[in-house]
């Protein structure tokens, strides 16, 4: 079957009847659920991915994504006969009707695209590609790199004319993690095509399998440009809000109640200061784009200053701990610190880009004694470190506890039981206002908030 | 009558049956408007201000101010008796329960705040305030500018003790010019007072006049951050879409296209390029932050990158006209260009900071012909030129017709109609977005947006 023969009918009827395939290579964090909701809709899925123990892991039912509802949308999708994991890219992608491309596209330690990943990916897709087959990225990438180096690339090294015997199109994901399922289901997709047919096929196929909005752009280009305008609308406001948080707490003003007054103002939306951005989306994607910048000569001062204020946030946490257990009269070097909360964002199993792995860093080259704990890796060996199995054992003869990660468990607990186990006099120190002077203050805790003033 | 004895429901019942007096300090966009709702709700208001022009006029029902439903507003609290307006500033102090502050807090040259207003107000406050008073101060300042000071100031020349002889609150105006009545109706109003006694009473003011939420916070200087934090995200946000519109439009990406799709993100916020941020708050009120910061040595530099950016948007335009005029083969000297638009913002007659004006100087250097319309300012001189009455006045033999403001009736523009007035070839130069390619073309010009790709 041609997919890029059929129409809108077509697409839906031959879906709802296990007539199309789809291979989604990379079956991480977004294409894992997207490949899930994708054989839920009735589609034959191959999630392929190079990961030997993640395939075979996958195809006894056990997943390695932290996902709400994840093991149960997996069970289904087996046990339907729908979906597979394999190994074998190149025979999936051949088998398939619609490549579906979800590989990570981090930024190399110079902060440069690291497009390996995809392509690797594209160089599977010369091989394994049959005619009339529909590919859709939905990786984050730079505008320009489906136009100028996927598109030349597969057309270099196959007799295929993209626009005539195959499509692509860009379709970013734009799912937030802990919420993916949901969001797979009711966030409008952004499909930009090299052509007005691609652009219809991947609308149909997203509208028919997850019952989305779909939003059609102009080009690949412009639908990566709008996945890298949203991502970096939210640092250049964290970045705003972690400047603003800085400064207020050196004049007096509380960052958290200023923002709290704020929003109550119709144009104005909320950011929240933090110990720095992380995740797989936040700290790389502003980076695809000053690259892109660069090359034309324009360099985007601001996205760029953003990134950078972001990025030595957990610089100015360790500062924020030094001046804490310095105001109770202990120095950093030798003091115990524990650090709660190592993921990225609450409730979400990522330290992918997690400002407290720089934090935890920077304070072992201090020489401080570091304890962590986390929910979500109880037991674990993260960072080099055993994440213990509670609070209460992390805090032990603790001087400073540290949240970096504002989890529900942490907003639950009674501080005046914590003071008896720590290291008194101790001090918190709350990146994230989980916490406030006063809740701390009657426990029996020293405390410095991130934007809160110190008296 | 001691104010600051009064509770609540006194506040209520007084402003209703005419028993509190209320002197507010300069008549302008906020301060008019202001002493008309106060007027209204049965407050006996006296309008003070420097200008024997403004005060007359407005004595005489003429009013200076373009604001939807002013003249209505004037009318009906003059002939209520509720209302008169007066150059004698002390004794208007002397008369008042409660004295509001309303006067321009612009920048200098230097971009260091100017309080020469506010300054003057406090030379007078000292001379004519009454023990038991309440001083609001709702022109915009910077954090610890009343704590630091007024208050000193008022201490220092008077015997009373702030707090307990008078009050002082900041209620920094939040109202959004072209719908000042409406938002001062229903936006809710910050209110941070040097005691808890000001706050409240500052609280049930407003709220007994306006029916607005009341959002209390800590001191003057938080209510003051909160209204620079909030303009202060506006201007950072249009920055970064000026910039983006410049990188896309080299890189072939249509800003506004992609603003549209990712609107329908849940956490993006659209802003709009432009020519400029103009108006007597966005310009000025980031240094206001900048200057303080600059005192405790940390510099804010994405609040002061932003400015730039957007402070820079006029020579951005320029260079946008000698393209398209290069364009079409054209040299700008000699060259006739029509600038239509000259207020910062459509709809709203006034012109201050206002891109335009940085244009139209940068142009004159550059021997361009310059012509200029503006509904809100017809036959008037402005930027001393004058401003023609009609579209068709102004783009008779243009080059270039360069849309600078947004105004309705540019909207309504019949392309096909100018382009028989224009001198062809002859390229539209559109800042706002108002028209596309497509249209401009259609209708014999060439075309050059802001942040759309030249093909």
């Amino acid at each position: 079957m041609a997919f890029l023969s059929l129409n809108d009918t077509e697409i839906a009827d031959k879906l709802k009847d296990g007539q199309i395939t789809i291979c989604v290579i990379g079956i991480g964090r977004i294409g894992l659920p997207t490949a899930l909701v994708f054989a839920q809709a009735g589609a034959k899925v191959i999630g392929a991915d190079i990961s030997d123990i993640i395939v075979e892991n996958i195809n006894n039912g056990i997943t390695h994504i932290d996902e709400p509802g994840i093991e149960e949308f997996l069970k289904n999708a087996v046990s339907s006969g729908n979906f597979r994991a394999s190994t074998d890219l190149q025979a999936s992608i051949t088998e398939a009707d619609v490549i579906i491309i979800c590989v990570p596209t981090p930024v190399d330690i110079n902060k440069n695209p690291d497009y390996s990943a995809l392509m690797a990916v594209c160089r599977d897709l010369v091989k394994g590609l049959k005619k009339g087959s529909l590919i859709i990225i939905e990786s984050t990438i730079a505008p320009g790199v489906v136009e100028e180096i996927i598109v030349s690339f597969i057309e270099e090294n196959t007799n295929f004319t993209i626009g005539k015997d195959l499509g692509i199109v860009s379709c970013p994901e734009r799912a937030d993690p802990g919420k993916i399922f949901e969001c797979l289901k009711t966030v409008p997709r952004i499909v930009g095509g090299i052509d007005e047919r691609s652009n219809n096929l991947a609308g149909a196929l997203y509208k028919a399998a997850m019952g989305v909005k779909i939003v059609k752009v102009s080009n690949p280009r412009t639908a990566n440009a709008v996945k890298l305008t949203e991502n970096i609308f939210r640092d250049v406001n964290i970045a705003l809000i972690n400047e603003l948080a800085i400064l207020y707490e050196k004049i007096g003003i509380n960052i958290i109640e200023t923002i709290g007054a704020a929003t109550t103002k119709w144009n104005f939306v909320p950011h929240y200061p933090g110990p720095g951005v992380g995740g797989p989306c936040l700290p790389a994607n502003p980076y695809y784009l000053i690259q892109v910048a660069n090359r034309v000569g324009y360099i985007p001062y601001l996205v760029r200053l953003a990134r950078e204020i972001n990025d030595r946030m957990p610089d100015k946490i360790v500062h924020l701990i030094l001046e804490a257990l310095n105001g109770i009269g202990k120095p950093i070097k030798g003091s115990k610190v524990a650090i709660l909360g190592i993921t990225y964002k609450s409730g979400v199993k990522d330290v992918q880009y997690t400002p407290a792995e720089r934090i935890i860093d920077t304070l072992k080259n201090l020489d401080t004694q570091i304890t962590c704990y986390d929910p979500l890796f109880k037991n674990e060996i993260v960072f080099g470190l055993p994440i213990e199995e509670s609070v209460e054992v992390a805090i032990q003869d603790a001087d400073a506890i540290v949240f970096c990660t504002a989890h529900e468990e942490f907003k639950q607990l009674n501080l005046e039981n914590l003071s008896k186990l720590a290291s008194l006099p101790a001090v918190i120190v709350d990146t994230r206002n989980i916490f406030n002077l006063n809740k701390a203050k009657n426990a029996g805790f020293a405390y410095r908030g991130l934007g809160v003033p110190v008296s």
